[in-house]
């Protein structure tokens, strides 16, 4: 990263765990920096690893002195073709917590530094591996628990994002430069770049900013779950719904032993997609008593969702009571499914209301599993959800989004720049500030500051 | 193993996961078996790594139809140069449970079958890669937690039991062939095997067994700690004593984040062996109450111990009341340390009671951490853990003791044989029992049964 500022690179050796504590089969450590080679050396009598060829392994004992740690298998990755670019070992030992702290302390003995979190990451970010944002791609990808989340993050990884911001940048460079040839020939009042095509370039990259700003919502649904209230009054069939929702998934994770999560809340998977089921307690206690504060909770809680699915009783629910409930919800301004439940109970002798054919409305049955793959179709449909499957490119990253505001603020500033007549000068300063907020997203501006936030949320190892 | 019986080898292809679940910098997944190669190619596009040489590393993406699962380090091992002996690739990926689960669920759907625990190293014994002590070893490695069972524990797995019992073994075999090729003679009633020789033969085993029987109690110290009680009356000083040995292994333990074990019960290590401290609340209890309860509670919790050490208050204790109290400790035949805490404030003018120079009292101060060291050796010797550090083999494990203590029983009936005059036939089976139950520990004689049972403890992708 040549034109990178701000920037303390760091040639000391550090080494961490890369594999979570505990007992298991192996145990990976991780190593990098320049005395690597000679550091493991030292402990790994088998052969010579520096005579050894990049990406090989190597079976072998680790002695400290007579005391054997641990056999062990060795991969060696020599600079630049590792991780970090530099020289790396992992070594591969017996899955003991005890053994991999012998061997960490083993090298610290050695003057390897044990790594702070992120650092091997970082690392591979200031010798120009890969961008910012698919630095940060690494640690969302780790942190993936769904489909989604992992396709977004593969996506970024695989530099979906640094492509999008490096279009618009190139763009901007482009306009930056007429204008800084303009002031060249500033006494000459020159016009190199025609107003109205800036204008009209600056609108374009405008729009590609907004859609990425927009996709935020959406991206960050994906990433940490959509935040979704069932509603609805007592005996509508909430739980028995989200019990038919949980199930199928659950069955789905608990494939493979060893794998599945403490729930800290309801979590519904859909196509990838997971919708944080949000308590509505507060409704389901309050309503029969003291209604205005039940309305008044249910609505603090809706308040906190991206999606609200109010399920009624369409064999008992009267129509205008539901109307009049519809309009409360439809004020909170958040996308709404209305479903109505038992309507495998809606013979048309016994049913005390007519429901009309509604496109509006989805009839289910929760107890009897009928229809749900509609909602749930309904469900991925209200929050956009399908947008990531197309492959577009999708902000999930608060800093990136509040990169690219400010840069879409920036270009702002320009266009009213423009309107306004300033001169040429003026105007660069306003894309320069426009094109460092650009930069920051893909880390070609950064500060030690800025990295050591992003990096000190990675785990240590990565 | 062509001599091995009842096994049922399998030729499949088995998965699992081998590092902890969890998020972290790497995780990774083991396969091993025939179509080892064939399955991962099927979703590494990157090249064919049937086509690639063993130990070498390679980078690339994971792909299932169209879904990028991650990119990742795969490891090729070639049979029979792994630890399986078959072919085998381990797939480092991203440490994240939801895309371990993820590249299982696509090599299952390729026809891999899930590892059960241990089955990777069932697979190494009955490949030939080690015997059955040294695959043992490898499960009580990965367990080990101190420096002491880590030592024994690579002792075995590096061949240290196996190479004791094939000596013994060929011994026997070699009176085993003398007694047989008597039977060939049978009629001519010839003796090849001079019984003189034969029981003296036998004896200089036993002595060899004996040893290795008798180093189970150290050796079961060494793998699960030695059960040890601090005594002594209220306000001896016991409490500020386990803090003192504790502190300082704390301060060790912790040097390493996220390495550290929830204590289940206090825990003191001393020169990498574990003394697990039993709690004697009963004794502080009740001594000032119910003399007789508390004397009984006391001596229950004594019985469970591998070591007492009884801690008295130098500067107030009655000699007459000690010398008591150390009678009744003598009965439990317990290994037992008499110290005399708070020695500092001994000075002749002060002190109520005169202690005698003796070698059979430690002086301490817990609360100034005096003579510490001292009383640590003294701990050290009485279990006689200093066998350990010479490199003796030591047995840790019940299975290997008792069929060491049925092979001593099976030379014991030889032996009473031969006394009586019994003929060789009947000496013959006696000795292959003796035989059997040696071949037993080693694994050259294997029954399914006995392989589930050892396996099934082992953890999955192990």
């Amino acid at each position: 990263m040549a034109d990178s500022i701000y920037i303390t690179p760091t040639d000391d050796t550090i080494v961490a765990p890369a594999t979570t504590p505990g007992t298991s089969a192996i145990a990976v450590i991780r190593i990098s920096g320049k005395e690597t080679f000679n550091m493991v050396n030292t402990l790994f009598k088998a052969k010579d690893l520096t005579k050894q060829a990049t990406h090989t392994i190597h079976f072998g004992t680790l002695r400290e002195g007579n005391t054997i740690l641990d056999e062990v298998l060795v991969s060696i990755f020599k600079a630049p073709n590792s991780f970090t670019k530099e020289d790396v070992i992992e070594i591969s030992c017996h899955g003991s917590d005890f053994i991999v702290r012998k061997i960490i302390q083993a090298l610290l003995k050695q003057g390897a530094r044990l790594a702070r979190p992120g650092e091997f990451t970082k690392r591979a970010f200031l010798n120009g591996r890969f961008d910012l944002t698919q630095a940060e791609a690494v640690a969302d990808l780790i942190h993936s628990d769904s489909e989604a989340s992992h396709i977004a993050a593969i996506h970024q990884m695989r530099g979906g994002i640094s492509n999008e911001i490096k279009n618009l940048r190139e763009k901007l460079i482009h306009f930056a430069s007429m204008i800084e040839l303009e002031l060249d020939f500033g006494e000459e009042d020159v016009e190199f770049a025609d107003r109205a095509d800036l204008q009209k370039l600056i609108t374009e990259i405008q729009k590609v900013l907004s859609s990425l700003i927009e996709s935020f919502d959406v991206g960050n649904a994906i990433k940490n779950g959509v935040p979704t209230v069932i509603a609805g009054k007592p005996n509508a069939g909430k739980s028995t719904l989200l019990n038919v929702l949980l199930n199928e998934d659950k069955a789905i994770v608990s494939a493979i032993p060893g794998t599945t999560r403490d729930a800290i809340e309801d979590e519904v998977m859909i196509e990838g997609v997971r919708f944080r089921i949000i308590d509505t307690a507060g409704l389901r206690e309050t309503t029969d008593t003291v209604e205005a504060i039940g309305v008044s909770r249910t609505r603090d809680k809706m308040k906190q969702a991206s999606l609200i699915i109010y399920l009624f009783d369409a064999a008992t629910t009267n129509p205008y009571d539901l109307e009049k409930e519809l309009q409360e919800i439809a004020q909170l301004n958040i996308p709404f499914i209305v479903v109505a439940n038992k309507s495998d109970q809606l013979l048309p002798s016994s049913a005390i209301y007519q429901w009309p054919e509604s496109s509006q409305l989805i009839y289910i049955s929760a107890a009897n599993k009928l229809n749900i793959e509609e909602l749930k179709s309904r469900m991925l449909k209200e929050v956009k959800a399908e947008k990531f499957v197309t492959g577009n490119t999708l902000i999930t990253n608060i800093r990136h989004y509040e990169s690219l505001r400010q840069t879409y603020q920036a270009l702002q500033t320009v266009l009213t720049s423009i309107n306004t007549g300033l001169s040429g000068d003026l105007l660069a300063l306003d894309i320069r500030s426009a094109l460092y907020h650009l930069g920051e997203i893909t880390g070609e501006i950064t500060t030690d500051d800025l990295l050591a936030t992003i990096f000190s949320k990675f785990c240590i190892g990565k």
